[in-house]
């Protein structure tokens, strides 16, 4: 496949233009493209510049609203609510996290409901801006209902991702961020869009049969990882992200949609919490402690979740990103 | 196998009378049985009345304070800590779980760190008892250094649980609670007493090498379920229920054991969500939305995850229990 090269601050350029030309007001087209140069210089290919398709078809839906002012609703000591009102849940996240970091301080433990957002990114570089505040964090969201749960066979979740990050002195945080479906609903359409088939596990189709075909799996059900264990998990983000923060379900992200085929609609819940709430003073050795856990992986040969991540965000800036060039050329179009 | 049937009655009769006789105060006999009688009851064979053996081994290891008297201190607005001071963890989350209650109520999430207890009991007891407040609840807690990362050879974390609640107006809560491994400890152990090979995937020996055999594995090294993912979910348990509350990994833990094989020492963290704090007066309505979901996935077949449970505790009410006589046969020896 032929490949482009583009250095970080052209992925920059591009994320912006694209997103400019397409309405979205100053304040969304600076954090929206945040989260795809992110994806794109940690080499998460199906979070990086190939969103912008996404996003601007979200767009063109009439599924967004393009200049969103969120609203930051102080709910209780330690729960605050960024209400995104239609946007893109990324200008509603920076604007509510300087609240959720303070309360997470001053009470130990703190969550943030986005509500009324369209979600269309990796949950990492959210988890990733709260630890570096020095805090464990925690996200959760939904997505449309294109995952069958454990002993069924028609979708009722989403991918329904949960990330996790932990604060590391001196050191990239340790991050990690992952579908609890068998893969990203962008890697079957990733394969859809290459003719790939997809690995057994990944899906089945419309009438409940696995299937290695990537058109057939996304016209039936994607599957859980790890059996009942992954669909627990799964159903767990539909509740805590949807009906405890009052937003939608995966299921009822999909019906609005009514076949749009844009980016989910609904709300994400992230949790923040203050080791030194915990720990005071010992706080720093006790973080101490927790890298003893990371070296004795790396000594016996397990990579960390974020590892991979942090070597391609190395190499990215020093040396840029490759493209396809045939994604390149239908992100161009779009600037027509 | 010859089984014996007993009351619920009976269970609770035989449990106290085994941890009294090896001298627990009556508050650490009153809450413990609660546990071993509950898993009994819900049929969890790995956590039932087998539990009482470990229980005494671990007694007998001279490794638990047998008349702890727990320390409550509030720590933040938003935490609780409840040392256990060497004890058994049931009586110590008993004593905190009203002012984690109190402090989810105030500040919409709070969370409980149980530390310097000695653990060997399901979480999702606990986790199951904060959602009759009406509270939403997650728990976490690390054990031996059991199990093998993702990538790796040799043990480095715990079985890890998982336990997650969710209130149910006029019916029992959802709750889920696994351990991040392939299955629990427990559950190889029994298969090592029955002389029962182990599926594939469950373990690997000494030499890192995939086993069947019950004996080699525990031995050697567990495996995490869902590969990659769960292994780190693992390690976010380590995390957030080790370090970050002050108390043992899994690999301190197991050190502290020094080959004693009692059961795992260190802390156990429980958050708790109000709903109320989030949705006010419509969280009633966001509740039965919620319900939505689990219709939803009962109307295609598959199991929730506490249905099983829930089933066995009202047959067992009614019916008794049913227990391998050599296994009573054992408990009753330990009233010798």
């Amino acid at each position: 496949m032929e490949k482009v090269r583009l250095s970080v601050g052209e992925v920059r350029e591009l994320a912006e233009a694209v997103l400019a030309r397409h309405g979205l007001s100053p304040d969304h087209v600076k954090a929206v493209a945040e989260t795809v140069i992110a994806g794109e210089r940690d080499e998460c290919a199906s979070h990086g510049v190939y969103r912008l398709l996404v996003c601007v078809h979200t767009i063109q839906a009439g599924k967004v609203a393009l200049d969103a002012e969120p609203a930051i609703i102080d709910l209780a000591p330690s729960l605050v609510r960024a209400d995104a009102r239609g946007g893109f849940a990324q200008l509603a996240f920076n604007r509510a996290k300087p609240l959720l970091v303070e309360k997470a301080r001053r009470t130990g433990i703190a969550a943030l409901a986005v509500n009324n957002c369209v979600h269309f990114a990796a949950l990492w570089p959210e988890v990733e801006e709260v630890t570096r505040e020095g805090l464990v964090a925690l996200a959760f969201t939904p997505s449309h209902a294109w995952v069958a749960p454990a002993g069924g066979t028609r979708p009722l979740l989403g991918t329904n991702p949960i990330a996790f990050g932990w604060p590391r002195p001196g050191s990239n945080p340790f991050v990690f961020d992952f579908a609890t479906s068998a893969v990203a609903r962008g890697e079957i359409e990733l394969h859809r869009r290459e003719g790939r088939p997809i690995p057994e596990g990944w899906g089945v189709d419309a009438e409940g049969n696995a299937t290695t075909d990537a058109e057939a799996a996304m016209a039936g059900a994607m599957l859980t990882f790890g059996g009942h264990k992954g669909s627990a998990l799964s159903l767990m983000v539909e509740l805590i992200a949807g009906p405890l923060i009052g937003d939608m379900t995966s299921t009822e992200s999909l019906a609005a949609d009514a076949g749009a085929k844009a980016s989910p609609l609904g709300g994400e819940l992230i949790l923040a919490i203050d080791p030194k709430g915990f720990l005071g003073a010992l706080a720093a050795d006790h973080l101490e402690r927790a890298e003893r856990l990371f070296e004795a992986m790396a000594a016996q040969g397990a990579r960390l979740p974020s590892q991979r991540r942090y070597e391609a965000r190395a190499r990215s800036l020093a040396e840029g990103v490759c493209v396809p060039a045939k994604l390149i050329q239908d992100i161009n179009a779009l600037l027509d």
